[in-house]
């Protein structure tokens, strides 16, 4: 491998190039990231941006998505992967590639995105969005309070050390809020700094916010876009996911993620399908 | 050309086949809908969701974006354009597809959608989004008392029919109020009916949202994804642009449109570049 660390982010996002391929490189998606019987897709967007971020940072500084849209085509399993990449233009501060990954012959996602270098990013900030309002982490309920069922079916929640802000976790004691919003704290288990890679992962972290409308059940992800507004500092992620419009049996979900500094480091709009009744 | 009409948006997306080419297409880029020195990012994108539109409605029922990814390349210029259309898969209820929008060679803007039937959407619409409160259009300020510099750069607002709320022009008289919020109503001034395709240019058809925070100049468009969420019903459209983080030289701009029957028929976000310092 190419890319090997002990973070089990790292490890998740491993590829390796293949020799005498331009451009395509080889991963194994492990069993610990899936969801709701598949691999999350916060982790697949984060595998084919990995790629693009090793093909467009290759030749110059763009080794940081900026705006990246993930297509998810069909359910990932845990094992190997291959992310075929394929630039589509080089520019002077930005460049565009697009990324496939594929398990056995068929396509779990394709992607399409703009890199740049979030270290040159000016400081000028004129920005109305404030942070969630949360309780302190440690007034906020953890992952080892959620419902048995919900960690059987979502073993990534073991790498995740997440808090929940109390005033959105109605929906785990069958109180849903009805306001589709689910917010709180986010650090990965063992430890990993966050970085833009990492933020891919987060934008799809939480529970689907249409637990909070009293809709239990997974909500495949149709799309998902990530803006990465600046690369976080070392420390808590707060995060935000919210819907306004849930309608026709889609509803969109927008996700905020902000760094320790009070900066607003992400924001990602998926659209998924609504849970079926159950 | 297979697809021709007398509207000015429909002669302004129309394709034609090139024969022998399966997937390609050639259309004709009007001057009438240039801001700011180029063609309209709305516009492009209509012109490419339509070929894709032929293409993946050809053989099922999935005519209609339900999702559309736009990465803007470099500028188009009035003249003729190409479109190369690719499917990616397709699905029961829904099909992806890329297209790739050039002139004279050199690639304008990528497309990555996923398209499906809006007719057949499911009406359970849970909402807590509301539209803009908009006084009627008739005390709205349309674009005839707009300022003779910004009509100058933006021939395409003749093809408007385009009443501001009053309390989002302030930046037209040197006023902007700073909210970072642009809402009004919307037509053609033809008076061609709303459709899907048509909505993908309203995504991108008011002034930039930075005029309001005092920062004149075009703002270009990196990345624009629109989620149609119903098909719309005749009439004026109540559309809104609003943008919370300026920062880095980057901002997003999220448009909401709204139809007379009062459903949200399409939400987007955008990534831009901030307008550069005059």
């Amino acid at each position: 491998m190419t890319t090997t660390t002990r973070s089990e982010f790292d490890q998740g996002i491993a590829l390796a190039r293949r020799p005498g391929e331009p451009g395509l490189y080889d991963g194994e998606l492990d069993a610990g990231w899936q969801i709701g019987g598949g691999v999350n897709g916060g982790l697949l967007l984060a595998v084919a941006g990995h790629a693009l971020s090793l093909e467009l940072g290759e030749h110059g500084e763009h080794a940081d998505p900026v705006s990246i849209s993930g297509y998810y085509l069909s359910a990932a399993r845990p094992g190997p992967a291959t992310v075929r990449t394929e630039p589509v233009r080089q520019g002077r501060s930005l460049s565009t590639g697009t990324a496939s990954l594929s398990q056995g012959g068929e396509e779990r996602l394709r992607v399409l995105a703009t890199y740049g270098d979030l270290a040159g990013a000016e400081d000028d900030v004129r920005t109305t969005a404030r942070p969630p309002q949360l309780p302190p982490p440690e007034e906020c309920i953890g992952m080892e309070h959620a419902p048995k069922a919900l960690i059987k079916q979502a073993a990534l929640l073991e790498r995740f050390d997440l808090r929940l802000d109390p005033s959105t976790v109605g929906w785990a004691v069958g109180q849903p809020s009805g306001n589709g919003r689910i917010q709180g704290w986010f650090r990965l288990a063992d430890g990993r700094e966050p970085d833009p890679l990492m933020l891919l992962l987060v934008a799809d972290a939480l529970p689907p916010v249409t637990f909070d409308l009293g809709m239990p059940g997974w909500a495949p992800t149709i799309e998902l876009t990530v803006h990465l507004r600046a690369r976080p500092v070392p420390g808590w992620l707060r995060v935000s996911h919210a819907t306004r419009n849930l309608a026709g049996g889609y509803f969109e979900e927008d996700a905020e993620v902000w760094d320790e500094s009070g900066r607003l480091v992400a924001q990602s709009r998926q659209l998924a399908r609504a849970p079926r009744p159950q």
